[in-house]
């Protein structure tokens, strides 16, 4: 059996793909793949996704230069959530120029922002938003 | 706002929920919240998720004795996934007897199971495969 038929993929043939800090473990981002983007995830060792706001495969860091070189890559019991090793370029996964996407802690009641912008999305993105 | 109203539940409303163990930082599972689980998790400190192949609230080592205690919880930027800094009782996370449901590693175009079982599950669940 092909190993990305192992993969239970959702109805909309994707799974979440965990992108964790190969060295701190730091849980980085969750995002969304394909059977094309895994392929090349594995082939490349060079995370890519898909983008759902965008219907279309997704390079992560295309545009920031914020790759992702892939150390492992793991499957849970259920085949149906990827798990990452990743080494993270320039530091910052998130879109909002931290880190993490997990910069907000649950606090009495509310979602408190306790991690610092390490760089101005604007000067990440030359043409708007983007991931 | 209400912080449960932060989330953006997906169209069965659910988000992802990643247990990470607070002292390792080794992803244990992945499972799903509802809004009822995620209230719950966050008032009572131990892990509730919604089992989506038995359509109930389903808190973690309800059978097994396998709780989680929960330590910190996380959202990210897109507030559509949660981490959670968990203690795990017991050291297994997984319904296959093992610490964590990411025991397969991708070596040479297979995933390989590289992770050993640490107690059959057959003497964790009394009644029977459960989570």
């Amino acid at each position: 059996m092909n190993w990305l038929d192992e993969v239970k993929w959702d109805q909309d043939g994707l799974v979440p793909a965990i992108a964790q800090d190969a060295e701190t473990g730091r849980v980085l981002m969750v995002a969304w793949m394909n059977r094309e983007s895994l392929a090349l995830t594995a082939d490349t060792k060079i995370a890519h996704y898909w983008s759902r706001s965008r219907s279309r495969l997704w390079k992560k860091g295309e545009e920031s230069g914020h790759l992702q070189a892939v150390k492992e890559l793991r499957l849970d019991c259920d085949g149906d959530v990827v798990v990452m090793q990743i080494e993270q370029q320039g530091g910052i996964a998130c879109h909002t120029g931290r880190e993490s996407c997990f910069y907000r802690r649950f606090e009495d009641g509310e979602w408190v922002v306790v991690d610092e912008v390490l760089k101005d999305p604007k000067s990440i993105y030359a043409h708007g938003h983007g991931h």
